[in-house]
């Protein structure tokens, strides 16, 4: 476990589950997603605004390690770090673990950069003014 | 506003929200189921558990009246009520209001039976004592 | 079985099949939402485009009677029919059979609006074209 | 674009594009899972039947690169390769492209395994007989 600078709680709904009695995988994606939206929203950056002003924060790539299964009614929480990987692109590195014992569930990094409508890359200043200098 | 007998409390995530800006019709309805699940394990009968032991619990016709969308970062929460449709036939009826507004979103009348693996009707005795007599 | 305007083909997909091994309900909408947009493309009306330039097709309403449900793997089919209910109101009406056996699935009622930017209502031409006269 | 065992054709459906007027980027997770699903069918490897006799097929490991997003109504096919990585593990390579004009949409890794009820790692022969001698 790692210093997270954001963390969110999380609770699986049945419809989450699959025929197996797990999570399914992608449901994972959307978990991760919506608790990178609160942390933006938590330093001013709302995901749906942007949108709105035609500029889209996109992932580029997506690691997921799965370690354990949630089911029905589990409770979870995710943890939240950021990591600079170049100018432009910023990595989020986010940890499921399911509450209260603290299992492990995923990992993953999620790597992202923004873009104008024209396709052109910029990165909110706000988002830039917490990556520190690109290494 | 009625009395309910169950609320729960929610929060738009972006993935739910559609390319009109505004949460996909589907969702309403996981918004609605999951608020029926927690309902009826505050009365102690657990979807999941049925689901193992070959009871199904199945929905058999909803109603949705889309009153106004939710959008994007919006709170809301759900009110829940019973009502006996028939003997085996019981009927949820859910309204969705916006937080902290109390704007009417969405007004659902679910009606479900129960299933043993076989197909026939069983009526939990669980939900039989929340449900009264039959009209 | 009706006389149906358009008609789609399907298949199950297993994400969509939850603990119970039967599609979700909320899965259903799904289905149908995309069999009308398909259909609205047949006829030269796009939702997608509508979105873009402000037009919002809405639903207002949705009746689903729910006849026996479709497993993992499933075949099936969906037909649709569209009534005037008023001067700007109109219901899809949509059935869904499963492959091969026409086994009915579920019946729904879809009643629906088209709104500008503005939240007024504007009867898209391609549709009212399709409609006939109001009752 | 390589050598694939196996390629499926898809189709966006709107519900699965998001307020950014792009495919989510957790559903792609579901066409690749159906896209091995159906491979797994077409070498008489059935998901379902074999999550209902306790054998669970689970992934590990996801790799996603985002290369091109898709928009409402594109076509799309997904082509598959297999790769032993040891004795009880196994990779798909699954790549995404988007119809006629096969531009590069996504590139994933999805390692998988496979464990019975106990959580014990079992591979069915029909894989095993797939995915040649171990490295």
């Amino acid at each position: 476990m790692h210093d997270y600078i954001f963390t969110l709680d999380f609770q699986v709904r049945d419809y989450e589950v699959d025929m197996q009695g797990i999570v399914n995988n992608a449901v994972y994606q959307n978990y991760l997603e919506h608790a990178r939206h609160e942390f933006l929203k938590s330093i001013d950056l709302d995901f749906a605004r942007f949108a709105r002003e035609g500029i889209n924060l996109v992932v580029v790539r997506t690691e997921l390690d799965y370690r354990h299964p949630l089911r029905s009614g589990d409770r979870f929480w995710i943890g939240l770090r950021l990591e600079r990987v170049s100018r432009l692109r910023f990595a989020f590195l986010q940890d499921i673990f399911r509450s209260p014992d603290n299992r492990p569930i995923l990992n993953a990094r999620v790597t992202g950069t923004a873009m104008n409508s024209k396709g052109r890359p910029v990165l909110p200043q706000e988002l830039e003014a917490r990556l520190g200098a690109p290494a």
